[in-house]
């Protein structure tokens, strides 16, 4: 039995509390912020039972992780730094009180572990745990980096390893449990996803990245929301294209190339930049400690086309995650 | 069949549109805002289905109006002015395309009305609908109005007529179909809620009101609400409650006075101020042109207590919605 909407938050302890920059935290009938810029990045996203995860199957505190760190990648993708968030949380009027306390941990270390401060929200009851984040950020001085501002003769970048969140949800489906630590560690990657938080704040401390996106839906169709806003194509190196080496053991590497294309919710950031901005690049990624690849280039024309050892390799079938497919792959 | 996410956003209107203010709108990876202030309020509400209302029973334009209004309702609380809101829409995959493009058009026309922008936000499949809204606004010079404001001797008011929509919600629960234009008016009253912002951003420039709280869950409870912030009690005059003469032809006096002061989701204000600040409470009330009724008064001691003709008179034995209750009175 759930109690009521204020023993409840007080239970799990956000009543009470009061980060710093937050001026007036949950409690009353807004959050009052004091914000050190006028320039704010707002965005929201929701995490939703039966579709971006199964009860059964998952941690309540990779939930709380994940709600916070899917919204934290969209500021990082913009270059800029999270601030405040408000968080509905719909939840099945028999869900136990314990899930409740272990979600709300998982939430607050990832407040912490990004340098946020839950402000607010609401809790009501409903037929599924529907989790909807909403964060504000600060931009970079330089400006925040939209996703349109592609241009051709750019090279194309992307961040650590693409496609290994896809292989642990492929594994979470099939139920089985493993002993094996590469397993382990894809099925922590769709579980416990990270967001490039540091990587998108020195790319855009650096002014020199011309478009950025976090890879929810998948490397190719992302790439394609920058093409479309950009208004340009592009050229894809194939081998270029990093597949690291547990996702390559454990999928083999047709699949694993697939995947790094295809496979959506990793939170990697994929980014444009003139060749002459290489050495920043180059720094931004030393100093955040994250390892960045040059994938391909953007070109004049519009198309997203795959090189393959000087010859065109046909496009993978499926593009990416679209989830009114119920959030699969498909 | 729902089309995938873009196609979505593009069907019912949403991408593309870049309101005043909102310097990078739906599309990227979070909206920028160039707010004229710093100091901001934050707040977020969810409505869900089957808990706050039932999809056959209700025009999806309502809706649409409904998760607007409810968050500025807050902002209201605070004495402020909405500036942008995100929406998370989870929607079943096999929702008609025309409920959402009506859902669309009422939420357009409610952040008109109120004067925010969607700023952003998220689409995605789920078991039932559940709408999540964050907005941000601007609190009044003179800062936000709280809750915990409340002193001894303070006046306490309540906007409008309490109670009218949790009789409408009671007729939207029977089944009936009314063409009375009482019932007509009260069922609107619970479907189409509208903020008082008017009356809460005259109240917040006047800098005289010393708490403030919209009534989402009731009359007293939200009133407790604020005696517990502000560490006081209070005593009420039940005849000074008001009871619209709709409400009491409805329902006759008894059940329409226990209804103004345990119904919920009325989005009424209610609020406090000093004795000596009552020309400014009906000058800020002819502004807004709202009408506002004086319930009561501040007590020092704890505890909350109702008066009728000079005796103590007991209170409901239910003081207000609990969500977790299904977010019906009970």
């Amino acid at each position: 039995m759930i109690p009521g909407e204020f023993d409840l938050l007080r239970a799990i302890g956000i009543l009470g509390s009061r980060p710093e920059g937050v001026a007036v935290g949950p409690g009353d009938d807004t959050a009052v912020l004091d914000l050190p810029a006028c320039r704010l990045l707002f965005t929201a996203d929701a995490v939703v039972e039966g579709v971006h995860f199964l009860r059964d199957r998952t941690d309540p505190a990779d939930l709380g992780h994940k709600v916070v760190a899917v919204n934290v990648s969209d500021v990082a993708a913009m270059g800029g730094t999270p601030v405040a968030f408000t968080l509905t949380l719909t939840v099945p009027p028999d869900l136990d009180l314990e899930w409740l306390r272990a979600f709300h941990g998982g939430l607050s270390a990832a407040a912490r572990a990004y340098g946020c401060a839950l402000a607010g929200g609401d809790t009501t009851a409903g037929p599924a745990v529907v989790l909807s984040a909403a964060l504000l950020g600060t931009g970079p001085e330089a400006g925040p980096v939209l996703r349109s501002g592609a241009r051709p003769g750019d090279d194309i970048y992307v961040s650590g390893s693409p496609g290994e969140s896809a292989a642990g949800l492929e594994r979470v489906l099939s139920g089985r449990r493993d002993d094996d630590p590469v397993w382990q560690r894809l099925v922590r990657r769709h579980q416990r996803p990270e967001a490039r938080l540091a990587l998108g704040r020195s790319l855009g401390a650096s002014g020199r990245v011309t478009a950025m996106i976090d890879l929810s839906d998948g490397l190719l169709q992302d790439l394609g929301h920058v093409l479309s806003a950009s208004g340009a194509g592009a050229d894809l190196e194939l081998a270029k294209v990093p597949v690291s080496a547990d996702l390559r053991s454990a999928m083999g590497l047709p699949r694993a190339r697939e995947l790094a294309l295809v496979g959506g919710e990793d939170y990697e950031l994929l980014f444009t930049a003139p060749p002459e901005a290489r050495a920043a690049v180059a720094a931004a990624a030393r100093a955040s400690g994250t390892a960045v690849h040059r994938i391909g280039r953007i070109a004049a024309g519009p198309g997203l086309r795959l090189w393959e050892g000087g010859r065109e390799a046909p496009l993978p079938a499926v593009r990416g995650y679209e989830h009114f497919c119920d959030g699969r792959p498909g």
